[in-house]
């Protein structure tokens, strides 16, 4: 960034002293959230913002629509698995189902860089169109702006997504009670592996794979299955199924307990991870739930879930407890109990 | 942009003799309408999107909402008369507006650069804050992503706005007939020159000011007084009013006649663009509109605008005619007819 672009007419002071946004306050951790908190929050107290992080619910006459909205700045653009148009669509549709409604429509804005290929443009596009059929949405608007060479980094999209609200929605982390279930759905931090290998051009043989997808059908079992007794559902996006839990700790001023030997894990993410020391619990999904659900329907949940083919690995990881020092733990492989930190962030950037 | 940015696991070819995405592409003139119609329309055939460039309507349960969707890339950040938060709003506002719809709910979305100064992103969230707050419409849900620094100037926004439809919408550009006026809610091509000249630092006193602001209350007089009259209206943004006359001329298959002595300039605009070559129908506005009404509720019209404050200098500044040669022409003030060509793009590049 030229330290120009917002001078013209700018009094702030540019003098290297002040602060400044760093690539950790775009990680979904823990600086981000303080981002969001002190910034975004405290400007725009709107009623529907405050419980529901990534998709607010309105009241619509005749019904309720969920609105979700994300920017996809992902690098590189395609990755094994998947590309920045099929995520950006996955990672709205999930927005909308993890709230508790049915995706109907979406927006898609461009933001390219002059020189781009258009044969790349058209790779994407069609990835959007696929990806938009497969979920049953409509691209109803949109809007392509082009800047020049070098103010971007080939191209960002943005996806907002509409839903209609169907039944009641999870009551939301607050809800959680001790000794209620924590599940995944499957096996964790793929996506954010694979980007991080395609990125680095890591020769991973073979490379480990995104696991981008809709999760739309496995939502709709998790409530058909868990009926009422489901607390509240995230996907695991930036920051991890570690990130998840570290805001539901603070949401239930609770503790959550976690077994090494349950979570799931690909053999592909599994080899990456131990070379590059990085753990999975902090690695992001883009197409896998994180769910609480009372400890007594939740053998019954993973039992419906297995049996579809995009939630066949789903686990009980861990559970609530009350309050320990520590906002999540895990007991490993071999019983030490460790604390599960939430990273500032930085650790994994630009995965979506 | 470096060339690896879209390498890995790409097949694309980059050989530097494919086409290109180039800064034309962005300008909302011919390229960009090309473009749009080449690559995004052709995969993304939902209904809404085809009448409506600008907003979608949707129907809901017990009604219809319109939604709009778009990516502000300004340079500078903050200009005369406004800056990047300010306009993110009023143009979403403004989309919903003209399509006939009140705004209610926008959502943001940030894409920040790494460096960016905390104060600077603090005044343009009290921007944004502020204008929502003028135009009556609630931030519900937002994202903010952080890319290296060199992979953004400065900031991007996008903002996507959802309204309630009220009434029965413009029919559209195809409904306008011969003998229509065309109406102007006040001095045009004021937001592109104030944006172009605080970009190149030319030091013009008083420099033009931007007309960023919200047309709700200007689309609401309108309505009220042409009561069913209306065939179309228009906020002209990229590639000004012409852009905006090029487009119903091919949507109508008619001509449209202006004639100069009557076209609203402010001393402002007119200084700068006499000295710098550049034409107000080119340059964008962003709080004014163009509308087709009947002829004969037209006068009524503009009476009743410049009784309101932000349209106290609307006008008749032409008419449609059967189609000639030419999609539009413009009577000079010494009575010779030109045509008035449509920008392929390029001239006035991220103006909003």
């Amino acid at each position: 960034m030229t330290e120009t672009s917002w001078q013209p007419g700018c009094p702030v002071p540019i003098d290297g002293v002040e602060p400044r946004i760093t690539l950790a306050h775009g990680e979904g951790a823990r600086l981000t959230r303080q981002l969001i908190d002190a910034e975004i929050r405290s400007r725009f107290r709107s009623a529907p913002l405050a419980p529901l992080p990534d998709a607010a619910h309105v009241e619509e006459t005749g019904g309720r629509i969920a609105v979700t909205s994300d920017s996809y700045v992902v690098s590189p653009l395609f990755f094994p698995g998947g590309d920045i148009g099929s995520l950006a669509v996955h990672g709205t549709v999930n927005d909308l189902a993890v709230s508790g409604a049915v995706p109907r429509w979406i927006t898609l804005s461009l933001i390219l860089e002059e020189g781009l290929p258009l044969p790349v443009l058209q790779r994407v596009l069609d990835s959007v169109a696929r990806a938009a059929s497969d979920c049953a949405v409509d691209v109803i608007a949109g809007d392509t702006k082009v800047v020049p060479r070098g103010a971007a980094d080939g191209m960002y999209l943005n996806t907002t997504g509409i839903g209609t609200v169907i039944g009641s929605p999870p009551p939301g982390p607050q809800a959680i009670r001790p000794d209620d279930a924590i599940i995944v759905s499957g096996p964790i931090g793929r996506h954010g592996m694979a980007v991080l290998c395609a990125r680095e051009e890591l020769a991973f043989d073979p490379p480990p794979q995104s696991d981008s997808a809709p999760l739309t059908d496995v939502v709709k079992t998790l409530h058909r299955v868990a009926d009422g007794n489901v607390r509240t559902i995230r996907d695991a996006t930036r920051g991890g199924v570690s990130a998840v839990l570290h805001e539901w700790a603070d949401a239930s001023e609770l503790s959550f307990r976690l077994d090494e030997a349950t979570l799931p894990v690909s053999p592909d993410v599994r080899g990456a991870s131990e070379l590059l020391g990085i753990d999975p619990l902090y690695a992001a999904c883009e197409g896998t739930l994180v769910a609480a659900v009372a400890p007594d329907v939740a053998d019954q949940v993973v039992q419906a879930l297995r049996r579809r083919p995009e939630s066949a690995e789903a686990a009980v990881i861990g559970s609530a407890v009350d309050r320990t020092i520590c906002p999540v733990t895990i007991r490993r492989t071999l019983g030490r109990e460790q604390p599960v930190d939430e990273p500032t962030g930085a650790m994994l950037p630009r995965i979506c």
